[in-house]
């Protein structure tokens, strides 16, 4: 017999890059689960509910490139549906398997579990549409075809992709075969004419620089990219939600562009270039300093995944990675332009004794970086404090910065360094967004798996104080936990654990984490207020923020 | 000034019979947040997730008729979807209030935090669709007609409706106003007709019974249904799903009906009836014993919501609360029905020291039930375990039956007991299932609720192990936790917390339990497979479950 509809579907997977399955399993997804298990080159990865799965694939994605979530019909894929969402917005391209009824209880339209009791079975599949790229339910006579299509759809858009399958239907023969897709390639008329547009742009310029954006890892294009910079000899900058695109040690980086909130020289001089191109960055609110960025388009070129905008121009079916290499090999280097030079946090300000100050916290983590670390930093102030951390040779740093789903970080930071558990992963978080996902620290000591996790303990959802009317109104609050004793509850067995107020003692507990040979779980004890300085600039923009 | 449209909304809500909303607060839902934080006749219950919010919502509205729940756009509105799901399925009425951003950016398309990058702002209000019964975007001009509709519609459909706010537009005034809309009623001359039709029947019957259906507590029947049942001297059986729509403890009570999977003598006698009158239950695959019950049609009589079917006629607009009232008055009381008595787990078997079996536990969790408790039971073989264990007076069984959310009975339970902090709680839930939602255990102490937790601990999803081909495979397996020192790590200071691993310590616990006057949470060890007498049978009737 050939490989079943599921097998088949496992099989391309693994042939994309894809060597382990995060989710939960459920009776209707028996069929998935099963061919996982007893496939010998693929992990099952059990998550404590689905949307950490969903959230575990996202970062393990960031990292490998690609990733794979199991769910059950209802119950689950709606549990997951959010985390879907947020890697349709961020470009991270999460295949959705979810196991659905038997056909025969569709067609028959059974009243059993997990459906809302009206018979219909393709609800949560259409529910499912706004935030995949692609979606089918997988049949033995569609199944060749469609893995093709959802297969390419995931590398055109690089977004999540959903495939049902009815619990039979996966464990019967494909039925024929397909041809591969080919993958998007540029015309190479229009691929040299907006090279050309873009190599004349530069040339006539004074001054010119790139912004490193999002596009470039999530294409996989960074050493590309790294070589484009290094062949125009212009500087970059970057935005929020791109920060390491293009690595930070580079001697090109001149820092954070976050429009008028900070960093004022690097604004300067980004806006007053008169040429700027922007390779795969969106223009966010956060990303643009709550929209006080000021790029003047006919000045700005826009490398994207598949076209190029020139000033006003659109170039069509010129795909990023052709162009990169195109203007690597065209350009002429430039060693004309002086630029502002990327600084960091400087130095932790605060004595031993002092309770912990933002002054001293983010420097300090800003301090404890080291080359090829994983710092998964959480949508909120925590994540505000570190972004204008300079990130060490091969460190990157992962935000969910359009999306912005409060515990993110937590499932994420356990996809991430699943994905690689060579690298050092740091999960920096907030108690508030922690508690919504806390449960999946447990799946760290499962796996072998030694994080260094950092809580900011300021009792409340300190970014919302910051933005809401009245700072101090009940629904900032929160429970209160000792966040310390988590670790123990959860069966992080020998982990090093503790409980920082002052500068000295978050200083001990680092050089604990870092030498312990185990995970560590750190809670940091902070003023309700201690705002990082962007989180307290964006305080001060809200009438831009909400415009 | 009149009122803006979020107070005239939470105005209306009120007048409902909502007092609190749960939910996760967020930027684009504080308008919504401070309206609440600011009415002093509302609560606000801030939940650690927005899912464990939706499932608190719903545990709440069992309870209280209605509930609503509070989250932010995108990220807040589908982490909570699955539990507006379940509500729907179930027939839960949770009014979902979601914060949208302002009107203007949604205009203007800004590429804003919580959404896909797209300028798409309905997107998720279209998801919405398929789980609630009717959703409306609230403006000035809308509000008054749509908030009558909307409501209507949930006390029409016993099920979620969805208001988005669009930030700005929540803080307007209302311009106009409406009418309340009529509560459906019945046709008179029908009505009569289906009630003659029903007596009829009954009278020439030589056997006949009732089965007390999840829409009588849903729609509030519980007295009323009562009446009928004593002013008809028929008895009743009640099915998975409708435990406890009518009380236990009524000597017409004769037990579960289970189809063929147990309790054999109540099948016989529900199947050898010649007349069944079904008052509101669902005919769904675990009610019906994994569809081995066999209900003749040209017997059976179904009293729905809105109609009523007797044998293969049905009759439209009908009101199930008038048909009971009409029935009531016009039946004859039957004497002559000879039929099968209640009986419960009865003693627990084992000895002190013995390791604790299903034999012992399931009889001494029904020993501990007092009247008026609140039972919360998870999906899952606890739930299956205790539905067959007999309810004292005015106790009532929650559980999720038809949509069969695992996590569901912790943040439930969180709700139920919120909703009536004068009644006893009990939580049992599964280790799997504990682990989706676990953190919700948090918010009992902050509100003073002293629930008694129950996990049982049995290494595994154990329903799964019952139903899949290989029991042992892997995806069955749990990271293992220290359950019973997570109310520590919870703040649940000063709780009675206990890990049990025989049949003494459980009625050790058990006492302290009773005894202690704070919140328990007791973590019971079992045997990988020691399943609930129901869940064993499920395990032997896979082939009609998935028929």
């Amino acid at each position: 017999m050939g490989r079943t509809v599921i097998e088949h579907v496992l099989h391309r997977l693994k042939q994309t890059g894809i060597s382990d399955v995060f989710g939960v399993p459920g009776d209707y997804a028996f069929s998935i689960n099963d061919a996982i298990c007893t496939d010998k080159d693929l992990r099952w990865i059990g998550n404590c509910n689905e949307l950490n799965a969903s959230y575990a694939a996202d970062g393990y994605a960031r990292i490998r490139g690609m990733a794979a979530l199991c769910t059950t019909y209802g119950v689950g894929e709606l549990s997951a549906i959010n985390g879907l969402a947020g890697s349709y917005a961020e470009h991270v391209p999460v295949f959705s398997l979810v196991g659905m009824p038997p056909s025969g209880v569709q067609t028959a339209r059974r009243l059993v579990h997990h459906t809302l009791g009206n018979g219909e079975f393709d609800l949560f599949y259409r529910m499912a549409d706004p935030v995949v790229c692609a979606r089918a339910v997988m049949t033995p006579e569609n199944c060749a075809a469609e893995t093709e299509r959802l297969i390419a759809a995931a590398i055109e858009h690089r977004r999540p992709v959903y495939m049902g399958f009815p619990s039979d239907y996966a464990n019967m023969p494909v039925i024929g075969t397909t041809d591969l897709l080919p993958v998007p390639a540029s015309d190479p008329e229009t691929l040299e004419a907006a090279a050309e547009a873009i190599c004349a742009a530069v040339k006539r310029s004074r001054t010119a620089c790139f912004l490193a954006g999002i596009l470039v890892p999530r294409l996989g294009l960074n050493d590309q990219a790294t070589a484009l910079v290094d062949a125009t000899g212009l500087p970059f900058a970057t935005m929020y939600m791109d920060k390491c695109a293009i690595g930070e040690a580079h001697p090109a980086y001149m820092g954070m562009y976050d429009g008028k909130l900070l960093n004022e020289e690097v604004r300067a001089f980004v806006e007053g270039c008169d040429c700027v191109i922007n390779l795969g960055a969106l223009l966010t609110d956060v990303s643009t300093g709550a929209f006080t960025a000021n790029l003047d388009p006919r000045k700005t070129i826009h490398v994207m995944h598949h076209h190029v905008r020139v000033g006003f121009a659109i170039y069509n079916h010129v795909e990023m990675n052709d162009l990169i290499e195109v203007l690597t090999g065209k350009t002429t280097r430039r060693t004309d332009i002086k630029c502002p030079r990327v600084h960091g946090l400087g130095d932790p300000q605060g004595a031993a004794g002092d309770r912990i100050t933002a002054e001293y916290l983010y420097p300090r983590w800003e301090k404890m970086l080291r080359p090829n670390d994983i710092l998964i930093a959480e949508t909120g102030t925590t994540g505000m404090g570190m972004a204008f951390a300079r990130m060490p040779e091969g460190a990157t740093f992962q935000n969910q910065t359009l999306w912005g789903s409060i515990g993110w970080a937590t499932p994420a930071a356990f996809g991430a360094a699943f994905s690689s558990p060579e690298c050092r992963t740091i999960l920096i978080t907030g108690d508030g967004s922690h508690q919504l996902t806390a449960q999946e620290v447990s799946q760290f000591p499962r796996f072998g798996l030694k994080p260094i996790i950092f809580v900011l303990n300021n009792d409340g959802y300190l970014i919302e104080r910051l933005l809401c009317k009245d700072p101090d109104i009940y629904y900032n609050d929160l429970a209160q936990w000792n966040y310390a004793a988590l670790p123990t509850a959860l069966g992080c067995e020998g982990w090093f654990t503790a409980r920082v107020n002052t500068c000295g003692e978050l200083d001990e507990a680092i050089n604990r984490a870092e030498t312990c040979g185990t995970g560590a779980y750190i809670e940091v004890v902070a003023d309700k207020y201690m705002a990082s300085p962007l989180s307290q600039k964006m305080h001060e923009s809200i009438d831009t923020l909400y415009a």
